[in-house]
């Protein structure tokens, strides 16, 4: 589905319940980063072959799916709170990392 | 655009440089976790009225876009290590949340 | 009671249950991080007025003060993986600020 | 040094900085939790071979001491907000935990 269009399915949804008077940028921010934390706390204590092993059990696999949709939820929230199109914000950023990390130069290593 | 497309644009910036053998769920999770705390960095110590006053600051909106596009870009990347469809992921979380906050329950109080 | 104290019985408690191999310092980031998180939440939605007013709540208190705990003895945890004294950390940190932050330049402005 | 006698330290430079303002819990809360981060980020994309090498690391080794002793920092101050001595913070909490892992149950076994 076309991302500005999932945009305003998660903003109706919102303004039916009239949660725009919560939803301002830091709270947004903040609801960004503790979806964030969920979703890691799935992976905590686990080593690389137990993290590998995640991809294929059931309900880890439902839980990063829940907490990837809320992290994705709010982040399009706040997205339309600046009135940014969701679409360039990705795109703009793949711009700016495409000028940062030119292929020749980090390809093969890691990003840090 | 299509959220699958910029999804597919997004991995297929990350094979060319190689990346993937970083990408293990566990540093995608840290990743999107870090890139939240670096969009709740801008809004550190602002009252509601500075916080307000930030969506009209060009610096601040150019930063809150690059930030939420960091943490879009890891969010689709870690959706596709399991295979996700990132449509399903938004809907199926919205499904959710519908259940468990009847507009007739909650509106107007906050989700909390 | 002295901080180095403090360490030692976290230890000590950690060790009686043999956690010491669970406890890598990446993980132990991880956990400060996700505790953080649980800290924050306690805050999420809330004005400044309803924040002031969790501060004489003795339910938010309670959770504060716990996860605080959390907080605290995760990082004594990960200094002793490091061989830091605790009072080192501190005073060393502050002494850092204090060169980043003299009196004069900074006094009544907001740290960022 | 006594714990208590180390929050002292950090509130008194906060006061000589008039800092009292801005900290209020919800900031002081988002002030732990982006420490938090910047402490994580040091792991972001290691190996578990890599991460104990950082261990041997004095460019690490100070960067880990820099952001564990901030995120000590800020949670003593949020500590005094809520009058709370750090002591009780963490001897309760490690009690809370005794009855919740005790030793017979979990010896051996992650937290999770």
């Amino acid at each position: 589905m076309d991302i500005r269009k999932l945009q305003n399915k998660v903003i109706e949804f919102r303004d039916k319940r009239d949660w725009a008077q919560y939803h301002n940028p830091k709270d947004l921010a903040i609801s960004i980063s503790l979806e964030a934390s969920e979703l890691l706390e799935i992976f905590q204590w686990k080593d690389a072959r137990q993290v590998e092993a995640l991809k294929a059990d059931l309900v880890s696999r439902q839980r990063v799916k829940e907490e990837l949709g809320d992290v994705l939820i709010y982040a399009l929230t706040l997205a339309r709170e600046f009135d940014f199109d969701p679409t360039d914000i990705i795109l703009d950023k793949m711009q700016i990392n495409n000028k940062k990390y030119p292929v020749k130069k980090v390809k093969g290593k890691s990003e840090q």
